[in-house]
């Protein structure tokens, strides 16, 4: 820390992203990633006549973008803003829009604390069930701001359209943000409410489903007026904050729905057959609709798992958190690189029932 | 304007940037891009197998990208962090470091003033000599933090090492920010003196010597404090700041110092030599270290010579700020393009004077 670092920041702690092991010795299932490469039109929309042009800025309205995304989900150029990934609109709506107060659940996306607490917003902490699931009469008539993952980071747990729905209408007078970053492995997305209520934002991403993480790209849908300021939010930080290729890329992503589709059904196979196998050798899980698994074993701790399986060379993720300290994130992998984790658990359950 | 946006954002102004047309008709003066494409090294690092890890998270510490910045600049990879731009690490710096306040110039880049509003810091502007260039007296023991763009944008004029270091020594408790998005088209950067001083960051961009203005990548050196507080910043903010094709291609630009030195000297020439023709016309002009020209011309308004040449498929910046409101800034293109622009600012000042 620095003498010149303001008051307010010095007790400050930042996110702690998911290890970024620069050797590539691992298998990588700790941050949520796709396994499958980016779609061929993607591939061919980054070319060397592209990268030639990289001494112009970027258009700061990705309108090309913007305009490519609208007719994707059938809503106005107007309703949309894109981002260098989800974070950055995220900590742009926390800076906008919380003043007044924000709840989210207590077992979620580890940013949005670190948000209100950079942007000084009053946040309240909502407890999952016990069973890990979001309880929706928690946010109902909420009298604060609301943001909710859907499905839920990192239990995976989905709310239904119609909950979502039922949230946003009780609470006409304050914003509810809905973090869709996992809405592509089966859950319902709430983007067609944004039509019907003024009061919803929903926060895409292209760095799971579309297998873009290393591109950092994001938009928000919403009403026009909402959209208006994070837009200026967007002008008063990095006016060129998505990069030339990325947008290139990102126009090229949404005519590859197939290559998606059938990469995400895969996904979504794979897990619910990982799934089954951790059961078989006693691990309890919550229902997961994302791209990954949340699971606990009886007499395996989570950082004991988390320790044994990096030695077998499987990244996974555990947090160091009271309420899930027994349990790890799995991202789901190939079905080849589960088989390889399910190996090295199955080894380390009956090497610790032994 | 939604009606959730807070309270003391309802009166924001956010910087505006210069025009980015998306059609290429016109010759862009307009904002400081070089008029070079990237390097050979650069076009080859992005190529189809590193698009193809694109579903892959960028390393977060960008450590490949700062190890080659810290090799070129003489200094340790803990003096080094990477921004999506400098606007990006400037606003994570005057969010961080100026709660008791900032001094900068009433005449220079458009987002000090913009950041500043956005957290809260007190500012001061000072203002510049007649002559448009930085009274250094005025940053002498200045009892403030400081932030001088050298050279200064728009107007282009540089300070010596010798005047930074002054600046620097006589305000040992105050931070000394010195944004050198423009130091390699003559002047002296202040670098070197980061190992000496400990209240020194220095702000480089790759958007314009580097001819990467649409692949965003900045970074700051500064002792490690600094930088630690800034790694924070981005870490609370968007750890994953920095795309995978970026960093790329940022670490294959360092191997490219020839390349950018033959062009950087062109650009220099070419400045030189317009600024000579336009004084043959009547213009005046600040002296520019910059790709940049700030000229007046004793009968045309700037706004008249902006629409005037905008008409004739020429873009060129003016901005509506009284004490500059006659000059005009022009970016230096190739010697093709600067023939055009004269041929064309030719027709004017001999059609207005007739």
């Amino acid at each position: 820390m620095s003498r010149f670092l303001n008051s307010r920041l010095k007790t400050f702690d930042p996110y702690i992203p998911g290890e970024q092991p620069t050797d590539t010795a691992y298998i990588k299932l700790n941050t949520n990633e796709s396994p499958y490469p980016p779609p061929p039109g993607v591939v061919k929309a980054i070319n060397e006549s592209e990268v030639n042009k990289l001494n112009l800025y970027p258009n700061p309205d990705a309108s090309g973008l913007i305009d490519k995304i609208a007719g994707f989900y059938s809503v106005g150029a107007e309703n949309i803003v894109v981002g260098n990934g989800s974070d950055e609109l995220l900590a742009f709506a926390f800076q906008a829009f919380f003043e007044k107060g924000v709840i989210f659940p207590d077992i979620t996306y580890g940013f949005y604390p670190v948000y209100a607490k950079l942007y000084d917003v009053p946040y309240t902490q909502a407890r999952l069930r016990d069973d890990l699931t979001i309880g929706i009469d928690d946010y109902i008539d909420a009298g604060k701001n609301i943001v909710i993952a859907n499905p839920n980071a990192p239990t995976g747990t989905a709310l239904s359209q119609e909950e979502i729905e039922k949230i946003v209408k009780s609470n006409p007078n304050q914003l509810v943000l809905i973090d869709e970053a996992y809405i592509d492995f089966g859950g319902v997305s709430a983007i067609p409410l944004t039509k019907n209520y003024d009061n919803l934002l929903v926060i895409h991403t292209y760095s799971k489903a579309r297998s873009m993480a290393g591109a950092r790209l994001a938009y928000a849908i919403a009403n026009e007026a909402i959209i208006s300021d994070l837009k200026m939010m967007k002008y008063s930080f990095n006016p060129y904050n998505v990069n030339r290729l990325t947008q290139a890329a990102g126009i090229a992503a949404l005519d590859e729905a197939k290559y998606y589709e059938k990469n995400n059904n895969e996904i979504i196979k794979t897990r619910e057959y990982t799934a089954a196998q951790l059961k078989n050798l006693g691990f309890e899980m919550t229902g997961s609709k994302a791209n990954f698994l949340f699971a606990k074993h009886p007499y395996i701790g989570g950082e004991e798992l988390y320790i044994k399986l990096k030695s077998k060379g499987i990244l996974i993720r555990h947090w160091d958190i009271e309420r899930i300290k027994n349990y790890v994130r799995i991202t789901i992998g190939t079905k080849e690189q589960m088989e390889k984790l399910l190996k090295a658990v199955t080894e380390i359950v009956r090497g610790t029932e032994a």
